[in-house]
């Protein structure tokens, strides 16, 4: 017998040799239908493996991500089986799950493949699942490993078992298909319901350009049709809500090949959000005892030698800056923390001074290769909602819960209402990795502990994950589109301070280290803007909207009743445009909502005579008409239910 | 007989040979005691060389610019023959005034020189002064006059008279001295009343590293003593107010040498006056129609080789930084122009839509030798307030006039009273060497000229000092201590957008190009913060003080009321702080009054009371016991009379 501890703390006893499947079946009928995917004592196993000791086991269904791993990983030999079928004497080489689906890296050799080929596939695919074929991993010699893929010529597969210890070498067998593969798989093909290739691209072996350009095929694949459907649809809003298309609808931002790729240009709605943005954080850091301070965009390439972020970006990054008639080398900056530790070494401080927090919207140059830039997400120069706290080790609990009030108050007022956090603790078996005292340690990560449970937050820890210079915690948001994203980040220094030797006098009279922490709760304000634009698909809480109302005259005869309009609301602090062209009324609102204008006001006759507006919201609502005081009020309720107060 | 003509107009005839000096005595006694300098037909004459022909003659004295430096030029001849007396062997090289003083140069070969000599060569100079020994301009030979130096083993003036045509070359003499000169001497040494040394410096023969070095004696004089006194009294207040002083005594900036020199750091205090500085032009811009743009600040050198500012700034510069793995090189960009350009050609424009007006506080990084840095006047990097009109040469007139507003407003606001404005034109016999159509210049240069007609300017015309591309107009402003600076320019630009082919639809649906216009009111941030301490001595316009008040307990019993007053301070945006430290309320006064805080609010037993607020204002007029309402409308209205709304 063998005793088998579930999640939840409960020990059950089963025979020897019981799979995970038969644990499940024990519990219920329903678990056993559902179950996927397996893990044993921290490793994946099979649902039909069989259990030979006591130990800890997970049963994952579709709803865990580890189960989807599974089912997207099992898929991808079904797909490989599809392709080595329809396209004889293909190479397969490796075909894991991602984040979304699976693919299948494939030599095609002599054969051309595109997308036009995916139906074919996909069918073949269907076929095979519904012939429910079992997924059996077996173990195999390495000797016999590589005869088999030697036989086939695939050097791909000879390579990566060349790579394998024997003893440690696993096939996995469906239907007529075998594949060298570690194990993760579900029971059996008959639960893949719903198959779509997406996509196809051009892959190196190992990510190498020096080595065979393969061929990449996307694909997913759900339990249910009715999850592909959804998951299509969604994919489908997704493309409508590409920051890049709606940037460029809405004239956020643009881009231009004089300048250089990755380099955005902000145009006027588009600084103007960005500002807006920023003066709402500086309002609320105003509030928290920030100050704001301004560094230059360079340093002398000594100043990244001392902080250490030479040796990390030196070489990756933007080359050294010359100067013509001196001996000097500067670097972009990448980072705006030596800055501020040389601000913050400027004089000398008191205990009774601290914390000096220090913010900064700081505007840092990182070079990405041209291939990986995208849109506002991935670029070669942003600007960081930056801020450095320097403390003492005992404010440093106070110090992490105000900025974990800094970074809800953030999330609230724009709308991000789904997230978790990530604490990432040192590795307790390596106490040498790490920079600053146990001590120092065990108070800052029982500081971001305490925050954390005080604060309410749902986040997990993660042992060994922490920076070798401090932990820190990290949220991710999940966007409308059920995206997540990593926001915001809390993280603890003991390094810099050791690098740019900083001090303060403290009550004793004696020099001590002040910890620092680095943070940033938007991250970048470029990064930032994109994901809001496809959390919110350009509809921003109406605070940030860079026009909250237009009003659109009926004709040209009420024009002087638009602008007097726009001048009271002018008065009252809204941000309001008049269309006074002389098109249809039916054109004017089509184009506002276009712009996703949240509020249109139809003025004519009858507002004229009575002098009010009618109002329409932006989608179609029809609020009717109201005098301007109302909907001043109105307006500023709506702000003041998203934009609470600091 | 010849006939002269004076400034006013007048002419009057004279015998053949007559003096400038006898045509003052003709006009007057009280001019001829004063006059020591004159020029005739546009050539610098002595005032006893004899006057041969017809021609205009203007008699200078010690009030105008050309008197003042015939004075220093003469006192440094004067230097010279004390330094040759008292260091026998020494040689001479070049003696010219300058601004505020002159200096000479000299090879002090064996001696050794210092400050400490300063004493006695003063002393033997106005001994000599007393002598009223007369200038005397002689013509000499060239082969006398290289004889002459030869003979002293001078190569300095041997070189120099080299490179004189022969029939051009005078010497001066006086008592018993001799130099080469060109003339432009006083009357005789008497007029000298006052000398002071001021420093020495080194400084290369001709400026050139890889010449000899010299040694570089500065000096003043008067022809009264009490100029000197005031003089000596401005300079120690100049160094009081030195903006480098004072920026560190209150804190607002700070370099480090880890950073690099030239590029400050903002401490808060500076950072939020500077913001301060920034939200007050943005909203005045906001009000003028500009348009906030954000733009990154590197980019491609071709971007540059397009603008034309590579072959400007390119060599000189910053040099070309270079990416890891790809084949680019981008600038650090020494203006915003260029990418203001590529926003402004991210789309097709209507003349409707015209005058685009996109402004940026864009920070542009330019390389100074560092020996000619300085504080925040000469920088390596630094913020200007830029902006770029791009308009139809129909608009121009239009926009001109509303530069010169804004201009006015930022002058008016912050205290410079007294400022002086330059206009550009092109040089009408070289039409060649201008970019741009005869019309279109002929449109802009009026549209200045109007302009500044029609606001009222103090104006001088320079023709033939407009940019190749441009007209433009540039303000001189007089600091408190007299100083003139150049602050704001306006400039026409018909280049860049020939360069960038930009264009819009006129209402014939043809492109056409539009007009540039270059403005920057306060010029960079760095420098105008500079001179604004300079100006004000830290003093500055209430409404900008980084602390409008400070509350002083007298006790610590009235630390609460001191925090209530703080908070009805703050309800009405008054920045204030308190000192609640256990000191004497007059150490408080005193620490309060040198870091400038223009109010001082004292509460003690009586205040906490009443409810009332004792007030001193910075400089000591005290206000006495008021009410904390009655303390928040002193501000605002002292406010409102420099902050005008625009």
């Amino acid at each position: 017998m063998i005793k088998i501890t579930l999640p939840d703390g409960s020990v059950k006893e089963f025979e020897a040799n019981s799979t995970p499947m038969d644990v499940a079946m024990s519990i219920s009928q329903g678990l056993a239908r559902n179950v996927i995917s397996a893990n044993f004592n921290g490793r994946k196993v099979e649902t039909t493996t069989p259990l030979t000791t006591d130990g800890d086991l997970v049963l994952y269904t579709w709803n865990d991500d580890e189960g989807k791993k599974a089912f997207w990983h099992s898929t991808s030999h079904i797909m490989a089986q599809a392709i080595e079928e329809l396209y004889p004497g293909v190479n397969l080489t490796i075909g894991p799950a991602i984040d979304n689906g699976f693919y299948y890296d494939v030599d095609f050799g002599e054969h051309s493949f595109s997308e036009k080929d995916f139906p074919k596939i996909e069918a073949r695919m269907l076929e095979i699942a519904r012939g429910k074929h079992d997924f059996k991993l077996r173990d195999v010699s390495k000797a016999d490993a590589l005869n088999y893929y030697k036989e086939q010529n695939n050097d791909f597969k000879v390579e990566l078992i060349e790579n394998l210890t024997d003893g440690d070498i696993t096939f996995c067998d469906h239907d007529t298909f075998t594949d060298l593969c570690r194990g993760g798989h579900i029971p059996n093909t008959g639960i893949v319901k719903a198959v779509k290739l997406l996509s196809v691209a051009g892959a190196y072996w190992r990510g190498d350009e020096n080595k065979p350009q393969l061929t990449r095929v996307y694909g997913i694949s759900f339990p249910k049709q009715k999850d592909l459907k959804e998951y299509l649809e969604l994919l489908e809003e997704a493309k409508k809500r590409d920051h890049r298309k709606l940037g460029k609808e809405l004239e956020l931002f643009t881009f231009s090949p004089k300048v250089g790729q990755g380099l955005p240009l902000w145009l006027p709605k588009g600084a103007a959000l960005r500002e807006r943005l920023e003066n709402f954080l500086k309002k609320a850091q105003k509030k928290a005892g920030y100050e704001q301070v301004v560094s230059p965009h360079i340093g002398q390439k000594e100043l990244y030698v001392t902080s250490g972020h030479y040796a990390k970006y030196g070489e990756d990054s933007f080359q050294p800056i010359h100067t013509p008639r001196e001996d000097e080398e500067f670097l972009l900056k990448p980072m705006n923390c030596p800055h501020h530790c040389e601000i913050y070494n400027s004089r000398p401080w008191s205990y009774k001074e601290l914390p000096k927090r220090y913010a900064e919207f700081g505007t840092v140059y990182r070079y990405e290769q041209s291939g990986e830039l995208h849109g506002l997400t991935r670029v070669r120069g942003f600007t960081q909602d930056d801020a450095h706290i320097f403390c003492t080790p005992e404010q440093l609990d106070e110090e992490f819960k105000n900025v974990i009030d800094l970074v809800l108050y953030v999330f609230g007022s724009l709308g991000f209402e789904n997230f978790t956090a990530q604490v990432s603790l040192r590795d307790p078996e390596n106490p040498d990795k790490y920079i600053g005292s146990a001590e120092n340690w065990e108070k800052a990560e029982n500081a971001i502990l305490n925050a954390a449970k005080e604060k309410g937050l749902n986040y997990v820890v993660e042992t060994g994950e922490a920076a070798f210079y401090g932990p820190k915690l990290d949220f991710m948001v999940k966007d409308a589109l059920g995206r997540s994203w990593q926001l915001g980040t809390i993280q603890v220094d003991y390094n810099l301070p050791e690098r740019f030797d900083l001090n303060y006098t403290g009550s004793d009279d004696k020099l001590h280290r002040p910890v620092m922490i680095h943070r940033a709760p938007f991250g970048s304000m470029e990064r930032f803007v994109a994901i809001l634009l496809e959390h919110t698909g350009g509809n921003f809480p109406l605070w940030l909207m860079p026009e909250q109302a237009i009003i659109l005259s009926i004709s040209e005869k009420y024009e002087n009743y638009a602008e007097k309009v726009l001048n009271s609301l002018e008065n009252n602090e809204i941000r309001a445009l008049v269309d006074n062209r002389n098109e249809t009324i039916g054109k004017k609102i089509r184009e506002a909502e276009m712009n996703k204008i949240p509020y249109m006001i139809i003025v004519g006759e009858n507002e004229e005579k009575e002098n009010t507006i009618s109002v329409r919201k932006h989608g179609g609502e029809d609020i009717g008409s109201i005098g301007i005081e109302d909907f001043v009020n109105l307006i500023n309720s709506e702000i003041n239910r998203t934009l609470k107060s600091f």
